[in-house]
């Protein structure tokens, strides 16, 4: 099979720090067919997410058929620390990788090991659903799947802040995802969770020219639409647009309020 | 345990022909917590959907307990004619059962075969986790379970239209549920499928006149909002606003179009 | 491999209406490590429970191998009427399969027809996963299944006692099981629900003196171990000693009684 | 998103009695990888096994997927007589249905009223994921279904031989599927399960000119591959080559033979 | 919603080494509903084991809906030092955390830093689910989480007993729980699992006075139901009484005695 | 119940890189009928493989069964560093543990503390299904868990070989495991994947030769059956022969090979 257009768009079309503001879908809900769902709408790809969702390996597995189905590529977000997990969703054919609570070079580079191949990394061996997936042969995946899949590491507490220049020098760092909620009860010393911050805006701001300034993909979370053209402008190269959660409450709420207005 | 208000509301809100109004989630994707999300919005009750949407038993089991923990009572559709699984639902702790392609009185009497204990129907015991949902004990329950679950026949063929009165005569029927997309196909003999259409408005507004001569509950869904507002107008006692995979498609398309709107 | 004897063992010790006596446990829990718990204690055999449990097809067929690892068959109660289960789960190595609700000779027969090959049923072929369960070849499978397999209707409505004998006179029916809970209901015409009724005792008589005469199996269900006695005493063969989540809350109410007793 | 050619692909190149020899796989292991493997090996397309196999309803979804990903469209062979479970599957995007044991015309007929829309068939109206997997819109997908998706009515029995005119003159019956191990099985009397047998040969004959003569697809299933280019000879259109558990056994006794040959 | 009395009732009811004997039950068989029949036992709450027990995070997000159905709390025992999947067990809805083998302050500080938000830890926000279980609003759970939610630490080795101050010292854990069988084999150094050794009830008095000290909770397991009485008197605020294996095998063996002695 | 011989055979039979060649499958297909199938085909053993398959927990629980079922027993392999994991696997009956990427002594020693009872590691108590898979009582399973259970440590880079005789010499490692993939990108830099490169035969031969000379087992995994054999003759112990992907692939290729050239 040729190279899965699908799978490759991912790295092929973000850019870096220069807002290139592919949308992307955010799935917490298990079931693979949420997933699908979200995928056959005009977003540029879809994250699963291990952390805060409630996704599995199973979940993974299955989800990433069903954006593939709609031509579009999948990321996993995984749970905070566990790297070998990263390994896993790549073998599940995950054009893309999320970390959570990445706060030092040295985080970054743990990271790293579990995504890139030798000599880069020491990710292990093992592709056999993956190769379903980008439809490359196992020699041109051990070659290829380094450029082809992103790692990005969430920037989200003052310390990945200050270290945000020496995170974006590591080596096999592919960009930077800002968590503007984790982000604003840090900077507020756990006073208050809101994405919309000014503090939080101005770090979104830093973090786009420091991104530019390495050649590293800028990315982050939005609770607004509004708030994602907001970002898109601020040099913003790869933006969720909420959750499949979020969406779906908007949707049952538009419906309901229709009714009772009507 | 008390009698759960949760579980009981259903039967005790339901009109009966006069525009109870009552507004349901409708869900077909088979995680549990898309029931769960949906049923924490202001609806009055979700139904979980084994005919076209992906529901199965352990979906079912595990969704109406997401719905009684927001407080609300779950319906779940059964496939068409499959009514041993009307039983297994209602052991799982459904407050109402909706039935597909019921199209004669003798399929309304076989539905109510399974749903309603003797001497009204044939319903076998074994409601250990009904029990759990609705609070009650054994002797309480086997007292009380024909009235406090609905069994709901839906009107969606020509044939069943023309023996609506006759379905609504079966002792055990507790309502009925115009479906009108397979409605429309019938109307148009599979020319097209249109909910909105002048001659399913026509039935519509014939089933609620004969719900309320019948004193049974006027059921139906709609695909929007605006339409719900019609049909409780009309007299419907209970009306599905769309479904979960619409609510998902409308909330995932507001952010988009906000996002580039912005 | 050899004839695994806890496959056989299940219709080899069966008694003919004498008194046999196996105990077996009853499993509606799908995990199928409650399967496996209880297989390990001194059952004779597990029965699975498809109709009032929430065993699907997937926990039959695990469930199945958890029996099969303590040493003992496993058989598998269906939902009513849906004959053609009784065929999946013989695939699946079922060395029994019981039918809730057969009310007559020809209930009986649509069983038969979907538990035995030709000629005496129609049972299909496709036994993959039965094989590693039983042990034998395909043709030995063949040759044999229709014997080492039990097929077992349940009675227990005042239709199914009319017809006792028709039911038993079938061809391929190898026993029956009295369900002494929905029969009280039957009998008392839907006003309580009580295994212990007199009138289902007179009833569990009257049977397991038919099962004798006719040399099929007289089996029950029995909600208190000393009732398990009797109804050995009065000539069964196979008695169900409660079910799962019955012995995990008396065990609770064990421990907890304890505790505030101490 | 245009017609996908996976999906389409299934109706448009199965012949009509002429021999087109199709090659599909076969999956009974319910884990929606295995699919996904068998569809990328050189088969035209792949069938799950709701009979002998033990896929369920969530098995099929997300196993359609996986095949869709390979680019081939998957069938679904349902149990025997549950025909309401070949609308659910179609709804999930099967592109055929393969139904056991029709045994005579109403079967046949029965089987068409849950697998076309009106006027051919009953079948109700519901494919938001089937939508996803054939990328028609809604109207599109009411217009063309019945003629893009495949009924197929497997032929096992006496009756069914004797009746096999009858079946193929069915509307709505695009083909039909020898099923050889329950026919050598029928023919033997309950003897030998045999689908080399000769009479099952002469079977096989008698139904492919019959197939012709009607202008519909002649389907079996062959244990060898030389069988199956047997059969394709004689003018079958779709043959399946073993099953996915024959296959991994067939696998590991190579890699073992190798080893101990070694 | 308002705050669920069930989810707040943990931490409310939990004294502080002064024996307010809080009784658990303690799940480790996965299927939600096994969790959700011990709910609704006379317990005060249920615990579902991940260290022991074959739960996974889709069990412990439909177990805790289950035990909040019957009205309690539910706790969820993570794997050895996975701290970060205490994170996601208090996003679905724990009460309350229990980490095995905390042997030293660092490991407590550990488990702290991903149970308790800013500024007290780091726990990442996204409590979707854990929003729906405890009738909070977002900013209100950011406010409350901390106190509402219980980090409970096992003691279990010689080094854990040695640290037992240092580990009741550290901010953010509430109490500990003493592992009575990994506590016999290390103070046996390895020679045998005894529950109820002379030298497992010094530890535990000598705990039970440190937390008291200290003013937290005293935890531990017992497995019989006069020991849980023992162990209140000594103090012990919250206490496990047998598993859900131990109670279905004593409810079991006591249906099998009962009959063999009737 | 007597100590199940199948559990038992792996570490009674296992040499000490004398060449006792047992055969293993080895399966990352997650349905347990996977492991099943190939348990009955004439391995020694069958893998489970948690790192580059798709297996999770409930497949590992299941899985065991099934291999158990045809007398065999069951190992699984784990992520990379996830030695918590490796406790629980033993806890659901596996024979033995294989750990990838154990680089050192002190990783293969965080391996064994989390494999071996006390004094020799650190392992928690806690196996109620590993007693069902293994016949043993709980104080029996102490006594002899740590010599009946195999800790396998994967050697596949140059650090591993570099410290090959410190790892071996860790008390309580049983054997090695070489891994071929992996070792063969680390030998050629990341520049190819060949188990059969001349650098990884070298490396092969020096790992067994060191395992003699500790005495422990030698094992790997080899890609045909040729190269099984020639690894025996090294002196290899344990020897997985490709996979069960490779498996099904090869007999789905042997089976349209066959039919194309019919
Ligand atoms: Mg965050
Ligand atoms: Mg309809
Ligand atoms: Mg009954
Ligand atoms: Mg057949
Ligand atoms: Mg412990
Ligand atoms: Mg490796």
């Amino acid at each position: 099979m040729p190279l899965n257009p699908a799978f490759a768009s991912l790295t092929q079309r973000l850019g870096k720090g220069t807002g290139s503001g592919l949308l992307t879908g955010w799935v917490g809900l298990p079931d693979p067919l949420v997933a699908g769902m979200v995928a056959t709408e005009p977003f540029d790809s879809v994250v699963l997410d291990m952390q805060h969702g409630f996704v599995d390996l199973h979940s993974v597995v299955q989800g990433i058929a069903q954006v593939a189905l709609a031509g579009k590529p999948a990321l996993v977000r995984i749970p905070v620390g566990q790297f070998a997990t990263a390994s896993r969703v790549l073998d599940a054919g995950a054009a893309g990788v999320i970390a959570p609570m990445v706060n030092s070079a040295a985080d970054a580079r743990a990271l790293v090991s579990f995504t890139k191949y030798p000599p880069l990394g020491e990710r292990s061996w093992g592709p056999a659903v993956a190769l379903n997936v980008c439809g490359l042969s196992a020699p041109e995946y051990l070659a290829q799947a380094n450029a082809l899949t992103a790692t990005i590491a969430m920037v989200e507490t003052r310390a990945a802040l200050a270290a945000i220049d020496e995170i974006l020098a590591v080596d096999g760092i592919d960009g930077v995802l800002v968590g503007p909620g984790d982000l604003s009860i840090a900077l507020s010393d756990g006073k208050s969770v809101n994405p919309m911050a000014a503090e939080v805006d101005s770090a979104l701001a830093h973090v786009a020219q420091r991104c530019k300034a390495h050649g590293k993909a800028a990315c982050t979370f939005v609770t607004t639409g509004a708030k994602g053209a907001d970002v898109i402008r601020m040099g913003y190269d790869f933006v969720s647009l909420g959750t499949d959660v979020m969406q779906l409450r908007a949707g049952a709420n538009a419906f309901i309020g229709a009714c009772k207005a009507g």
